[in-house]
Order: structure tokens, then sequence, then C-alpha cells
């Protein structure tokens, strides 16, 4: 059987060059060696060099591998609050940001919205205590995007507050000015086309400063996440746990491949994949556009309202070897959640639209 | 370049099937298929019953999959913990769960002795209302073994507490009967020979009944690793997160070939292994056992204190292909800890010792 194509919003397609990785990682035994040794190091050391390159990364940032975005989550609150929260929440991942802030008994506040559009971005909405303010840059349920410049404005209104970023389907093709937040994160099954089993962390000097601050005030921040233990490991090359080293290692290469490539022509590409996608989602006749403001449509996870069940829809394709995601949650069966990653080439969003415009 | 053989206690040798179910996991496109569809609750599934049937697990204990044992750690202490917890120290790793629970602020007790002893056993030193004791079945660092009859004994003199068993060398080798334990947790890159990054929690009725008992009674259990939504996840076959897909697979296959070869099979050539490599450590001019009384060595992971530096034997076996492992911590450079792992042959053991015995 032929194999199928993923542009599902992920898990999706890995990335097209990890097959021939995944061989080398077997021939150079990666999966077998110690997770302290100089070959594991210096695999850490070149992903983060290299996702520093990628998406400009500041060099007094820090990066850190964990399990996953969603630990990420907790490790934040941990690491980063002490009590007064505030979360953008218009989809299923940035509410669950703000849930977990009120699992843990913290003080979260926010602005929410309907699925589909983005609350208001005024600073004025955000208690002026606030010490940790959380945006989704791609709400991977709803295909809406955080405009950057609004979060540009939001640390011009609210400088003391740290913000937090979350990446998980927009890096690396999103390009943000990373001075501007302190906390980023992403996990690898998105757009570097990964096996899923790692999240990333990026944290500026001001995040570091504030886990310190917590634990010099007599707080918890844990106990093996903890920001200056995760960095201490960091600074030699080290996770804080047996990690995925294989993952890393695939990273690692992956991140080369992409840099080899150029993010320009990676980003650019995007674009056209995007305006192509939805293109044919506002002309087809069983199609229209779930995110109706066009400004805060994602680049990377195109979402359809579809005339009836989206069933047929995914069925057809799927028939015909395109795998595309269904709506999330109470809107599975409703819509349709198409990625347009790095990986997905110009000729396969064209082949997927065609059989889309066929339909 | 020939391939090394790791003998090290983890990351180790990959399971010796493993390389043909890679092949297979490309060819299923296991690393793109959503984390909740149908063919990965499968995987779920299938990995959950033969883990049952390969240790006699009870069918009313549930197993969730998290992202390693160290995470275990945390969230045993999150469910199963309101205050007093009593923890057996003995190494590296059953300190470092006495040291979580003080991070965490709880008010953790212990029973401790040096490297390569066990502590006293004695039921009469846990405080009568300890919540949770904690031991390891096989002490990574040390090569210490926790002899299960004692965890017995403990339990029938504190039956109200429940008690957390640390299998990540040990399980499925070590037989233990878990109707008298609440907890246990390995990861998969010990004897199952998994790459690193996945944990594994098998938790009895009682262990469950207490995190709602927690829960209840106002205190947080945490977010999405509370035990509570790890198992209405694992009831339909899922995870909590978008877990480590491909590894959840690769243990479904490796539990099922152990299941073919019979935990028999694998329990005799273990006794076989470990009998050769004490025979040859206690002969040899350069080596003696760290662990001196014989009834507490472990069966799959020795360790041996050598005439000077370690590196010499460590680099000299490395020339021939064979990797052993280094003391731990204080130890390194002093001591060789050598697996014995399922994936390790009879015959591959013979090796290694005669190398050694022509050092």
């Amino acid at each position: 059987m032929p194999k199928k194509i993923f542009f599902t919003p992920g898990p999706s397609a890995l990335y097209f060059t990890v097959e021939e990785h995944l061989k080398s990682a077997i021939k150079e035994q990666v999966m077998e060696i110690n997770h302290r040794s100089a070959q594991a190091e210096n695999y850490f050391r070149t992903t983060v060099e290299n996702l520093k390159s990628l998406m400009n990364i500041p060099q007094d940032y820090q990066i850190v591998f964990l399990s996953s975005a969603t630990e990420i989550w907790e490790r934040q609150l941990q690491n980063l609050l002490i009590e007064k929260s505030f979360h953008y929440c218009y989809g299923a991942f940035s509410n669950r940001f703000y849930d977990f802030a009120s699992d843990w008994q913290y003080k979260p506040e926010k602005a929410e919205s309907d699925f589909g559009k983005l609350p208001s971005t005024d600073p004025a909405l955000i208690p002026e205590d606030t010490e940790l303010i959380t945006m989704a840059l791609n709400e991977t349920s709803t295909g809406v995007s955080f405009p950057v410049q609004e979060i540009y404005e939001i640390r011009k209104a609210r400088p003391e507050a740290l913000i937090a970023v979350d990446g998980v389907s927009a890096f690396p093709v999103i390009d943000i000015d990373f001075s501007q937040i302190d906390s980023a994160y992403f996990s690898v099954q998105k757009c570097f086309g990964l096996p899923a089993g790692l999240g990333v962390w990026i944290v500026s000097p001001r995040a570091m400063a504030k886990a310190e601050e917590k634990l010099s005030k007599g707080y918890s921040i844990g106990s093996y996440q903890t920001l200056p233990n995760l960095i201490k490991n960091a600074i030699k090359g080290q996770t804080t746990f047996t990690a995925n080293v294989l993952n890393i290692y695939l990273l690692s290469k992956v991140t080369a491949d992409m840099l080899e490539k150029g993010m320009d022509v990676i980003r650019r590409e995007s674009k056209y994949k995007s305006a192509l996608l939805y293109h044919t989602i506002e002309q087809h006749p069983l199609l229209t556009p779930f995110v109706e403001e066009a400004s805060l449509r994602s680049e990377t996870v195109a979402v359809a309202n579809t005339q009836g069940s989206s069933a047929g829809i995914i069925d057809a394709l799927k028939s015909k070897g395109l795998v595309i995601g269904n709506g999330y949650g109470a809107y599975k069966g409703k819509q349709i959640r198409i990625a347009s990653f790095p990986t997905h080439s110009k000729e396969q969003i064209e082949l997927l639209v065609d059989q889309l415009n066929a339909l």
C-alpha cells in the first residue's frame, strides 16, 4: 500500500529527511548511548545552536528539553508564577493553560473569546500586578493566530510582567522578536516534523531571575524541572532526566536541514501554501473559512467549516491517500483542519487542493 | 565499523528485535498518526495487556504512560501523598525520591544506609501514620536489590500505607506479587531494551482511591497528570498528552516478543548470566563485588570495585566493542557496572566474561 500523506495539524507528516536520519541513528547507536555521554551532549548543543540560528534567539536565552509542551505549561507555572497570571483564551489549547493555573490553585485571570475569534488585546484589561501573561501564537484548535505586533504592544504596556508564548504549531515558521518575550515553547511533532515525545522551552534571563526570586521567597519551584536545575544541566549539554535522546538527535538533523534550505525560503513557501489553501476554501461550495477576520488566520493551520458533516470530505480525501484533520472538540464533524508545515511541499498542497476542488 | 554491544545499566543495548520493529513503524506510519486515533489506541491496549500477562499484574490495576520514571516520582507525590512519606534510601535513585518529597515540601522520613548496603527493613522504624512507603527493587547506582519478601513483611506491619516500588532496572525480570503493592513504575530503556523517552506507571485500586481522597479534601493533585485524568484517558486507550507513540508501539512489540520467549526462560537465563558475572568478579584479580552480602546482589546490574582506576578496564573492553558502565556519582572511576538485561544473550555475557578474564 502506498504511504499516506498526513496534513493533520500534529502529529503530522514527518519532515521529509527524517527516515534517512533514523537510519543514521541506528548506525550511530543513538538509542543505546548514555544520555550523559559526550556524544549525546554534542546532539544537545548542536540542536540548541541550530534553533538559535533558525529563529534568531538571543545568545543569553537558554533552551532546554522536556517531554512535551503540555509539561511546559506546568513548569512555567511552577517556575515563573507566584500568584497572578493573565491568559488569552480563544481555543482548546490557550484555555488549557488557564485551566492548569486553576488546577494548581494559582489566581489566574483571562480575556476570552468565542472559538474562531481573538479576545480584545487592549493591555488595559491586564491587571497591573500580573506576573505572567500567556498567549498562543497559533491556536491549533481553531486556526486563529495572535499578531506579534499586539504582543509587542502588551510588552510596552506591562513591562514588568513576563510574557509566555505558545509556539507549538507556529515555530519556526512565524517570526517573532524573542527579546520582547520571556518564555516560548513548542513540541516537535508539528512544524519540525518529528515523532512526538519532546518539548522545547526557550527562556529569557528575566524568566530565570523570576524562578530564583520565587525560590528565595520560600516557595517550592519543583524538583528536577526547576529552571535552575534545567539550566545547570543544559550548560553541560545535558537533560534533567533520561530524555528522548533520539528526538534530540533528529531535531539536530532537521534543524540543520532547515538552515540549509533557509528560513526565508521556508517562510516564503509557507505564505504561498497558506494563500492557496485559503483561496481554495473561500471558493469551495462546501467550505467556508472558520476565522472570518483574514488578518487573524493562521499561516500553518487552515480551518474551514463544512456544509453538512466533514466526514464525507475527510473520507474522500483519505481514499486518495491524503489525511486531513477533523474539527477539534465540539467542532468535530463540522470542520476540517489542514496543516501546511515546512515538510509539506508546494506540490503536495497543490495536489491536496486539486483533490478538494474535485469534490 | 562494527556495532558496539552496550552492557551499560541504561540506556543499554536495544532489545534485539527493535531494529526490525522500527522498520515496521516507518511502514505503518506510526510516527505520523494521531495519538488519539484507533490505531494508536490499539498499540496502547496491546501494550497494557502484554505487560499484565508478562508480570502477572491483577486485572483491576491500571497501567498508564508518562514521560519517564523521574516524572513518576513527582506524580506519585502529587497523587498519593498528603503529608507523611517514608523512603528507603540506599543509592542515588532511592535517595532522589526522598529529595523530591523534600523539594515539594512534604514531610518525608527515611531509613538510610551506605551505598552497597541495605537499610534495616524492620517495619517498626516506619511511623504508624506513614501514608506512602517507597523502595527500589533494584538500586541501579549500587547494584543492591530489595528482597521482595521484606516488602511483604512491611505490608503486613503497615497495611494502611501505600507501597510504591521502583522497578526501573528490575521489571519484568524480578518477580513480585503486585497484589501486595500499590504503585510500581519503570522506564523502558533498561530491561525492556527500548530507546529512552517513556515511563510506565502501574497503580492499584487503593492508589486510585487515595488520589480521589486527597482531591476531595481540597488539595491539588495536579492538572493533566492526576490519576483520575490518567485513568479516564487510559480506559479509552489514550495518553493525557501527545506522548511518545513510537515507544508505546515498540513496547507492544517487545513485550509480545518476550511473551513468546516466555518469562520463565528469560528469568532462568537471567539467573545464569548473573551467576556467571558474579563468579567472574569474585575470581578476578582486579575486581571485588561492591555488594558484600550475596543475597542483596542485583540480578540485572552487577557492580564491582576495581583495583586502581576503572578507566583502564572500561577502555580495554571498549576497544573490543564492549561498552560497560562506570561507577555512579562518587564511585565514578572506582567501579564498573555491568547490565545483564533480557536482550543480553548468554553468549554475549560469556564473551564479555572472556574479555574480562583476559585483562
